[in-house]
């Protein structure tokens, strides 16, 4: 057995002989001393091959990058001038005994420090690409955040417990992934899109506190950070309101971040829904930016400039400001930039004002709109923004969702720019918020309906239930997100425990009784065994590891992830199979037009 | 919040007020005064409700079982004559001020202490199953279970590794769950039979040491112990031999039993499979039952009863001896009824000999079959079984597995009858074993080729590569169950890190070298990398805990099991899907006449 992983071997060892696996990062030959780095999952050590070893040399001279060897010598110092400060081993070297060759390679199909290799290429050979520093980094971070998530919630009474993979198809939200079943011709099962059901379930019976850290799956078009099958950690309690729920979830992210990191998150502020709009145009808004929306439809309804008075008398749209400090020294090619940018988001433009002298308006304003507003209203915006000496301010007017995608979107390209860094207008670090008082439902402009904003079964703010059944659009829930960073990284909230009010939801989201009892009558039928108050969330762990690790993708955190076309580029799944498993499962394929 | 479960409140929470959770598991009144059972996932408790508190009285007449109630009161000791010692919270009482009504219940489908269940209605009424105190027992057993494998792995450094659910289809094996692409018409994904490829890759990828408590599918028919899908704490480790990973295996195993249920496991023996299927007829011997075969062969090859001197002669058949001792007092209604159940196993009859005095053969034997044998092979018969007087002995002889299965189940019949346990034949406990060297391969006479007998990743024993291509049958590898009171609770093997070798193994299934490329391609490739000596273990979580929490079936440690015929009944699923689902994965149903 080994004396320690290579990685680990340090001044500790000084003296001693020490027997490492591993496998053969780099050799080189120097001054007639073969020098072969030696890595394992902890790390690299320095292995020195004299030639007066002749066994061991002879061995050494034929080995090659990604050999596996075991390596059996001595742990002595290494000569001054050569010490590397960079290395857990970098002041030690261990001088070889003996060499095992366990496993010859064949020459890599590229080199493991290669930093610019292409996503296929690293996912075709995952096996070599998992072999990099980089990524064994991650899975062990990603162990590490399950592993205290575990630890954290088994302190607290939480138990894990396992719910089917293989389950019922709910066409309510996400597109499911289908498994014909071979016993009950016909009939499909569902993966899960998530064990939602089944934890509200679990809570019916009594268990109190429940987590599950599994897979869930969801057969929708894929974006970076989107995977055919994701990992929540899963939670639900029993008896505690929506403040004791959250905090033991912050509890639990602060927990992970200090033992897993070193890093002491702050209290995580808690801000609603709504105000989230307002100040950032999103739900998830990335604190560390330090700008803000600022709403000025009120001055705007008289202006002789119609793109923003239009706007600003339609209640469905929004007209705001975003005022960026230092913004006036931004180059008009910048400005053009981000006008070609908001437009991706659906914005037709993107007007401005160049603060130059904020005492003198209007002729301290720099703008091709300045002419078409009153001055009056120039000192009100100037005001409500708090405008100062060379700043630039951006305007969007139009339908909210655009303004709120568009200028929210500029909002954080701004920040996160260089001009933004320079200018103060990013504050490093982990910035968390609760974002609280969800709209219970979203309008549907072409179904016509609502839709559940979170699930069907969250539970409304109390003394909103009966808005459920007059006016749906005004009901706000007892959800919750937990954002970091401008990340969602977690969502929940207090779920319906009473049968009655569930049936509320299911009519004001247009399902009727008799949908409701197909769909979901083994929960409406678990509510009437005196259901306690329960309610939880999810933490999205690919997502949370991801910000964690400082990764590009989800997919840098996850062994064997799919492609953005669903595939498996390793192991070639999807695949054709074979008729006879076909007929087995009582389906055959649609004719080849139809692909 | 609450002040502690119920089921925790004790003596020392005498003279405190206490704030309860929990369902009203009984209700009585006594005396003009109202007790209510309260019981959560830890426990019951008594609540008192007197008369002069009126408030509460009132409303504790309107409850019925399993309403859900927060309780407050005062914690007092228990009248003399009244304290109840199976209980925790059997020395007090809580003395009701005050009882909010959280959920009212229907009246149950059924008394959750009613032990004559059927399991229809258990699994229609899962939610209601859950809340039985002996499921809460079951689904706690489990978490602790996986949570202290959990800790075991962790502090010897292996991680978790979550490997893909959505997997390529590889029919060498279990049948596949398949998954239909959206995205790639025509194209299936597999649910995975197991880890078993990836957690290899994983190796050859330097992770060195990875586990993970992972869903496994297979589409089989499903027998008492068998669901569509199972749990596996599955594991592998690089570097070490065959010795060093079944400690650390047996040592996990340990490790649960000691700290779940402070139970100290044996050191596990190590049987080779040779000697378990020669002394048990099994690959799975329960060693708490004190009967062995003795085989008998060599003696019966030239006695006048074509029934043993038939298969005494062919070496495809087996004779075995099974000595009863103290068996001379059975009932022949008991022999009639043992020599049916060996018809189960496709034994034609079941021979026996009554020890009546050994020391005077052949009048002291007595049996239908003593005048056939010549009274040397008598003799030598009772002395090979070490026959004394009032013994019993069975004999078996027929195809060797026949004999094997029903020579095998009758020693387990016997061992665990009335009779067994009152004569000494069986010894209560936790009797463990490792079961090694199995053969690589299992001839199928049907498909007239080899199957591999573990998994074709299994490494032959050293000197047995050879083998491999010259004489399959005859070679045995690093292939290692744990045995647990009868059950096979774990599995493993040394695998193949060599390409060449698997190769071979390739070969002698028959799996040609372009099947094996399109097959297996991935993992071949893998192992040309370096890839190192490599092995490890599944340990079945279902059937552990099933053993551990002395339940009937693993649908009992299974929060929502499948039934037989694979489905759901609290959720109804597999069900029916829309046509419109079905044309999205490029597939349609099969027309009614092939169901």
């Amino acid at each position: 057995m080994r004396t320690c992983y290579t990685g680990e071997v340090s001044k500790e060892y000084l003296g001693q002989t020490v027997n490492l696996f591993g496998w053969v990062h780099r050799r080189r030959d120097h001054g007639g001393v073969i020098f072969i780095d030696l890595r394992d999952r902890e790390g690299l050590a320095q292995v020195v091959v004299n030639p007066d070893n002749v066994q061991a040399f002879e061995v050494a001279e034929r080995i090659r990058n990604e050999y596996c060897l075991r390596i059996t010598g001595r742990v002595q110092a290494r000569p001054e001038g050569t010490v590397n400060p960079d290395l857990r081993s970098g002041e030690i070297e261990i001088v070889c005994d003996e060499i095992e060759i366990l496993n010859a390679s064949v020459t890599p199909a590229f080199q493991l420090d290669d930093d610019n290799l292409s996503e296929t290429t690293r996912l075709t050979h995952r096996v070599l690409d998992l072999r990099r520093p980089q990524m064994q980094n991650n899975l062990m971070l990603r162990y590490k955040v399950a592993m205290q998530s575990r630890r954290y919630l088994d302190d607290l009474g939480f138990i894990d417990i396992e719910t089917p993979m293989l389950t019922k198809s709910t066409p309510e939200g996400a597109r499911d992934y289908l498994v014909p079943s071979r016993v009950n011709a016909g009939e499909f099962f569902a993966l899960p899109q998530s064990p939602q059901l089944f934890k509200q379930m679990l809570m019916v019976s009594g268990f109190d506190r429940y987590y599950q850290i599994t897979k869930c799956f969801r057969d929708e078009d894929l974006r970076a950070d989107r995977q055919p099958e994701f990992t929540q950690i899963d939670c639900e309690t029993s008896f505690l309101n929506e403040e004791q729920i959250r905090e033991i979830f912050e509890g639990m992210v602060t927990h992970i971040f200090r033992t897993v990191q070193n890093v002491e998150l702050p209290t995580f502020p808690t801000m609603s829904w709504t105000e989230a709009m307002q100040r950032y145009g999103s739900d998830k808004p990335d604190l560390r930016v330090k700008l803000e929306f600022v709403d000025v439809a009120d001055l705007m309804r008289e202006v002789d400039f119609k793109v923003f008075s239009a706007p600003a008398n339609d209640p469905s749209c929004r007209v705001v400001a975003l005022r960026i400090p230092g913004g006036g020294a931004m180059p008009r090619s910048e400005i053009d930039a981000y006008t070609k940018f908001v437009g991706i988001y659906g914005a037709k433009g993107l007007a401005y004002i160049k603060v130059n002298d904020v005492a003198s308006i209007p002729e301290g304003l720099q703008s091709p709109i300045v002419k078409n507003i009153h001055v009056d209203v120039l000192k009100q915006l100037m005001e409500r923004t708090g405008a100062q000496n060379g700043d630039l301010i951006f305007f969007g007017a139009d339908k909210a969702k655009i303004v709120n995608d568009a200028i929210g979107a500029l909002r954080i390209k701004i920040g996160h720019s260089e001009f933004g860094k320079e200018n103060g207008l990013f504050e490093e670090g982990w910035k968390p918020l609760w974002v609280v008082d969800f709209p219970m439902f979203e309008y549907d402009e072409g179904e016509n309906r609502y839709f559940a904003a979170h699930h069907p079964f969250t539970s409304p703010k109390d003394g909103h239930e009966d808005l459920l059944e007059t006016d749906p659009g005004k009901a706000f829930a007892k959800a919750y997100d937990m954002v970091l960073n401008g990340w969602e990284v977690g969502g929940g909230s207090v779920r319906i425990h009473r049968a009655d009010v569930q049936s509320k939801v299911f009519n004001a989201l247009k399902i009727g009784p008799e949908e409701a009892q197909l769909k979901f009558g083994f929960l409406l039928d678990a509510l009437q065994y005196g259901a306690p108050p329960h309610g939880g969330l999810a933490l999205g762990l690919d997502r949370l590891v991801t910000l964690m690790a400082g990764a590009d993708s989800i997919r840098d955190v996850i062994a064997f992830p799919k492609t953005q076309r669903a595939q498996c580029l390793l192991t070639q799944a999807p695949s054709a199979v074979d008729e006879q498993q076909l007929r087995e499962l009582h389906i055959r394929l649609r004719a080849v037009e139809n692909k």
